[in-house]
């Protein structure tokens, strides 16, 4: 994949990069969140448009704030920027509230978002800051599992989310594997189950209802992790929308935050973010 | 300037690289606001965190909703960051209404941020987006003029903003002088006033009360400019956050909008917007 513009308008204009969408909250430490989606898809040189949920009070040491956005305004943001801009991939994160997520649902179902769509949609399915903040209201986890997972392209859940989600508690890689059936059942086309910290390397089982692919990955003593399943979900959507099919998007992905992670930063006096700042060009 | 680490931590990890804070609206679209802010400052190698003062419903054709943020959470977003965090400059965009105005304004004085203080503050006085739907409410005007501008170490408006903030219509290079000392009698320690389409050349000038200091650019014709004014700005704050004078980040900042400017992309029916993706490395 690369960042240049791949065709040329009639008139000369190169013609824009490729588009995606991320529904989800501010971090207002700027490492996680729709931060962390914005700063990946510029990363991956592709335009990213936001449609907000809610805005977090957050540094690195926690949340002390939520301040929802009304649902219909979350709805209307996703479908001025799909009708005019057309988005070619779109990523959920903290979706806050049962009632963001039944508007996002059915914005999606209006417009074409979602699994078996034309637009692929990335539900990473957030419900707590890594800090363990509460990101999702009691209640609306059971309508994540209801309205979100059916509708996911892709599903990226973490061993706490697999927990929450499914009741499983993985222990072992082995159980990844009994996991990534268990949540698949509830209708995602695709559940790439992530390992975290179950062994030595980075072990990401993916899964589509009949085959499981596992992603290995260098796992890195960095102490600044923040935002690192954000990113993972944004750079996959990010090569969703270059037209990457999802195992390839996986892969792209997982290449994508072993460099954002090696080069973690430390910021405030808790976790850092993981960094895109390897992606520059020297000055 | 460059993308790299500054410095060594004792452990061995990297420092973290400079932080610049942005406290703007969020444009759904991605192409200005903080969408802006936050990838110009990721081109720019510093991390960027954000205050959000409110969620606009915004395409490429325009903007059809505001929601404003509680004041009291815009100044709990600022304070979040800068205890732990800790910024090295910051940068206002839309203020959305008088009371987040004077919240700020406020914050600003408790954490040492503005002219004079520790943390330089960019001023970009947005009251209406490119256009022309207004992104202040009736009334935040005077409070711009006499809370903001007394505490902005620059302010950085183009003619349209010229005309709200001293009723002067400039219409000629040499009318921009006059401007100039006309917004700096108001208190910024140093006046950006944006020539914009004056001539054939993009044409700014920089005042501190002393001397004026002309820069110009090329004149690029092409239609696709929004986010011009928010990325300029927060180019600028990039640089100041980087430890660079004004005058040394007026001149950074302008060479980064050339750029953005020359490789700005159509996107949506309207007018699209300039692009941070020429920093990035080929893949």
């Amino acid at each position: 994949m690369t960042a240049e513009h791949s065709a040329e308008h009639p008139g000369g204009l190169p013609a824009g990069p490729p588009v995606a969408l991320t529904i989800a909250g501010s971090d207002s430490g700027g490492g996680a969140g729709l931060q962390a989606d914005l700063r990946t898809f510029t990363a991956c040189g592709v335009h990213g448009c936001v449609a907000v949920t809610a805005v977090t009070v957050q540094n690195s040491v926690g949340v002390t704030a939520v301040v929802e956005v009304p649902p219909s305004t979350v709805a209307e943001q996703i479908r001025a920027v799909v009708t005019d801009i057309g988005v070619a991939a779109a990523k959920t994160g903290m979706l806050a509230s049962a009632s963001i997520m039944c508007a996002v649902a059915e914005v999606c179902d209006e417009l074409g978002i979602g699994r078996d769509r034309v637009v692929p949609l990335v539900v990473d399915p957030v419900a707590a800051s890594m800090h363990g903040n509460p990101l999702l209201a009691e209640g609306a986890l059971a309508l994540l599992r209801s309205e979100l997972l059916p509708r996911a392209t892709l599903l990226t859940p973490n061993l706490d989310e697999v927990r929450l989600l499914v009741g499983l508690d993985v222990g072992s890689p082995a159980e990844q594997y009994e996991a990534a059936r268990a949540l698949h059942a509830w209708g995602p086309r695709w559940v790439l189950v992530k390992g975290g910290h179950l062994q030595d390397s980075a072990h990401d089982v993916l899964y589509d209802g009949r085959e499981f692919t596992v992603f290995t990955g260098p796992r890195l003593a960095v102490p600044h992790t923040h935002g690192s399943g954000d990113t993972l979900a944004a750079a996959i959507t990010a090569a969703l929308a270059r037209g990457a099919a999802v195992p390839d998007a996986v892969s792209y992905g997982k290449r994508y935050i072993a460099q954002a992670i090696a080069h973690a930063y430390p910021l405030g006096a808790g976790v850092g973010p993981v960094s895109p700042f390897w992606r520059l060009r020297p000055d």
